[in-house]
């Protein structure tokens, strides 16, 4: 057993579905693939599933490492694992990456069966009602009635809320962390200029980019630094980087040349992200997020749609997120109030931003933690 | 005369200045030209003479038209004019083209003295200090000893900050609106992303683009995209676009093409305004804005800054304007009040976010008047 705490050593399995798949666009996919990685075993009742729902970036590895040399650790690993927030010493945890993603389940970069060459910009676009689907149909295959709770933040928060509203049989319990009942415009705004970002890179070539064996590095970066600057606070960049300036190693630094630390900063993380992530999948994701309202189905209304709810409910938001501030998640709780469903609503005080509900942060860890503990099995 | 409140037809005049300008950077100008407009009748003692200082993509055309046909009057005609804030029939109003600038003083737009070609990227870099310097040759060149008011918004307000602690003899009254002391992390890695995406355009050319007859356009849209969204406050969006879908002239929209009205509002706004400035200029202002620093020379003390400061001070910030929130005028006024100086400070209660000093907004222009009806002349 590995040390507490550390899930230890984790690997994906591949499903494949071969039904034909009816998307919410009335495009359908002639079966698809979805990667999975599972943590702590389920149970003989099959009642202590826990569905984790991605983000935008995100993908199926939310714990645990692919190798022992692995640098990081999953993106969830602060709060999946034995005696942390999510319990794989009681719960069954499943994380996939949902389709349209580029890490493993059928998306752009995956096969199109009909001309055997990469979907690419033909791939349909997905929505969250999609995902949820594709996810129920999991729960079917794995012989899982109802989960023990589904959990997400941010884009994976709406996944979670939809699950609530739109199969509430099948959700016990229900955590939205970060998330929203549907963007602003000041949201869709900064996720066009993303888009704009990629779409004018020369090597986009309409999306075509895989068959030229071209990647539009560039603009996926620039999207990314747009993106990554909104999941930060002002507050927290201020502490980290203030208006340090960046050493130059080759010599004093001219006034022309002059980097601050947090260009430097983002530059980076736009490289990275650029080099992990496909750009005709960054664009389903952020329209997928954009297209995204609660509401829809419930006649516009907030409170009937959380009047459909059977589900615990544990919404949490973070005081620095100006992505989806505070202010968004009482929306939620005020709509839950008011249909007389039950909801725990969790304000934490930070500096980290949206970014929050990634990290270690301990009054946010216990809560969770202490939440997730009275998740009956 | 013109309408009370037109200020009626203006035309710009070209001055030359011969001298060797030595800049921040210890690089120097072979001379240099400034375009400029004036408003109102300079009076016998000189003493009513009013600088106004553009902001990032601003000009010397502040006020007027230069066209009957002209669709928009100058930038700032909201408040410049017989009877309005900045009232024509007191006093004399002069708004320069900063150099490095787009439309007219010398920049990377005009001709290298040495090459004969335009400037482009060698243009050296400018800061607030070579503007302000630049404006104090002028005020010698039209014999201002002292001006009666300097008066800017956003990086205008930061070139009067530094006329009042640097010049405090030359200035009698300072407004700087929707201003800050300097810049933090969050405002540098904005203008980061907008520099960014225009090094990332095809036909930047390491700047050359000019001598390529290319511009590159669709980098400065996307530059421009990410500026404009910033100056606009989240509710204000909301009211204005909410979740609105452009209606397709061609017909009815697939989930496809689906195209909300923020995204086509701000690809507009990016489009106009790379029709109408230079990308070099973009750079070269971003830069002198990240690195302005009102405590530069004052060991670092905002207090001692302010301390140098001879001049009637008002200090005007907007509650939505989150780029240049009120928390850093309020930085402003603190240290003015510390260092025993006169300031006036207020806080306009709007949506319009950091653009709001642009606009007409009731409050805003009551104050604003009644603030500069007590500018001595």
């Amino acid at each position: 057993m590995a040390a507490s705490g550390d899930i230890g050593i984790v690997a994906p399995v591949q499903l494949r579905f071969d039904d034909t798949l009816i998307l919410q666009s009335g495009k359908a996919l002639d079966g698809f693939d979805l990667t999975m990685e599972s943590y702590g075993d389920l149970n003989g009742d099959r009642s202590n599933a826990v569905l984790v729902c991605h983000a935008l970036s995100g993908n199926h590895h939310a714990a645990g490492r692919h190798d022992p040399a692995d640098r990081k650790a999953g993106w969830w690993d602060a709060h999946i694992g034995p005696g942390k927030a999510i319990d794989t010493n009681r719960f069954y945890v499943v994380c996939i990456n949902n389709i349209g993603g580029c890490d493993g389940s059928t998306g752009p970069n995956t096969l199109n069966p009909e001309t055997e060459r990469p979907w690419g910009p033909d791939f349909p676009q997905v929505t969250v009602e999609d995902w949820v689907h594709t996810q129920a149909l999991l729960a079917d295959r794995l012989g899982i009635d109802a989960w023990a709770a589904v959990v997400g933040g941010s884009l994976g928060g709406m996944q979670a809320l939809h699950w609530a509203t739109h199969y509430p049989d099948r959700v016990r319990n229900c955590v939205a962390l970060a998330a929203a009942p549907k963007l602003t415009a000041q949201n869709i705004a900064f996720n066009e200029i993303a888009r704009q970002a990629i779409l004018a890179d020369p090597n986009w070539l309409a999306g075509h980019y895989q068959q030229a064996s071209l990647t539009p590095t560039r603009g996926l970066s620039l999207a990314r630094m747009v993106g990554h600057l909104t999941y930060m606070s002002a507050d927290g960049m201020s502490d980290r980087f203030g208006r340090e300036v960046r050493e130059n190693p080759a010599g004093p630094t001219s006034e022309q040349e002059m980097v601050f630390q947090v260009e430097s900063y983002l530059r980076y993380q736009g490289k990275q992200f650029s080099t992990r992530f496909d750009a005709n999948t960054y664009l389903l994701m952020t329209r997928a997020l954009d297209r995204f309202d609660i509401t829809n189905g419930f006649a516009g209304s907030l409170t009937t749609a959380m009047a459909a709810t059977r589900s615990r409910m544990f919404i949490v938001a973070f005081s620095s997120d100006w992505r989806f501030s505070p202010a968004r998640s009482r929306e939620l709780v005020d709509a839950l109030l008011a249909s007389g469903r039950p909801v725990t609503y969790a304000e934490i005080q930070t500096d980290a931003g949206h970014d929050a509900f990634l990290l270690d942060e301990p009054h946010y860890t216990d809560l969770f933690r202490a939440w997730m503990a009275k998740v009956a099995i």
